[in-house]
């Protein structure tokens, strides 16, 4: 090859370079899914809310597979208010688990701590209504503690493996960096940066919004 | 001196660099003051709420000088929600300015801008109502966005200056950085560093605690 055209390649290459970090970025980009207040039941408790032998019904798929949206809703009660609608997500679990935020606590005069899902271990209990009964948990209400879901093939591309603690960075003129948080994989995950609704009003973030993994390790 | 006096001395110092910087970082910390939704009022909506010739009476100063929490508070009326026991902050202002969050501005069904206090040109208007009257704001309900007060000696020892842009560190379990901070700088302001209850929940910040300002420049 000769010189003229092995500089006019690279002149080529080196300008096109500014597009190809902004894809790179771009693809990099991570949705944000916004986690409003819900509850995931366990059998014993839907058949106590609902009635005997009662089953969930889906009212929409969400992004990982095999979770949804049921159509049922309860009611929580705490002992400075009651929360009406909240949303119960299928399939069943093991545990009965009670997500809300901050905000949600201090209505209801709960103080969850911040945990990981399944981690309910000391948290505290609520009472929980439904149309054909109520339940009174001992613990499990808790205030998830933010997360990114992925598969396989993300993480060798994020370069980051199931359990590892991220920074993230949210643009715009609320924004800033999201330390410790935690990267969840498995082959039914697809990418979402998961945060409670007192994390996306405070950083003016929306479902779909796109954030950037910038480093690995926990702060 | 002799070399080894130097020697002493010199490793002496090193020895306690740390605890040096240590000193230094703590003596940056600057105090969060988390602000809950809020009212300014003018004189004359003062009057139309609560009466003809009525004055603000102080429950407890604020720590801004001239600040203060009245004793008086207002509800809110918007499409979608009613907030009441909304606190009156003193003293009286040119303007009236409603300031809550954007969790508040779901519950009453009002989008305010993310804006400086007092830029509230286009903002949506609500219903303000007082024990004596009801006022129909056509606009001043804002986001405010976050800041720091601090006086000269602050600006100098921080070299920023007011109406600078920083970027803010928080730390613990849902720690981060908080960019586009809007410095104000004035012989009343003291050092705080004021954020609305979503960002506060968000993060885990309680009035008080400590913030570590990292650097200078919009993001």
């Amino acid at each position: 090859m000769d010189q003229k055209l092995l500089e006019q390649i690279v002149s080529q290459v080196v300008a096109a370079l500014p597009e190809l970090n902004q894809a790179a970025k771009t693809e990099q980009g991570i949705p944000v899914g916004v986690s409003n207040r819900h509850i995931h039941l366990s059998a014993e408790h839907i058949e106590v809310l609902f009635g005997s032998g009662y089953t969930l019904t889906k009212e929409k798929d969400l992004k990982q597979i095999n979770e949804f949206a049921a159509k049922e809703t309860v009611t929580l009660v705490g002992p400075k208010g009651v929360m009406r609608n909240v949303r119960v997500l299928g399939p069943v679990r093991k545990f009965t688990q009670v997500e809300i935020s901050r905000t949600d606590g201090f209505s209801l005069g709960v103080v969850p701590p911040l945990r990981d899902s399944g981690n309910i271990q000391g948290s505290p209990g609520i009472v929980v209504a439904g149309p054909k009964g109520a339940i009174t948990l001992k613990e499990g209400v808790i205030c998830a503690a933010r997360h990114i879901h992925m598969e396989e093939n993300d993480a060798r591309r994020f370069n980051v493996a199931d359990g590892d603690r991220v920074t993230v960075q949210v643009g715009g003129p609320r924004g800033g960096t999201y330390c410790n948080v935690l990267i969840r994989v498995s082959p039914n995950f697809r990418l979402e940066f998961h945060i409670d609704t007192d994390e996306a009003n405070a950083a003016e973030l929306r479902n779909g919004d796109k954030v950037t993994l910038v480093s690995v390790g926990e702060n």
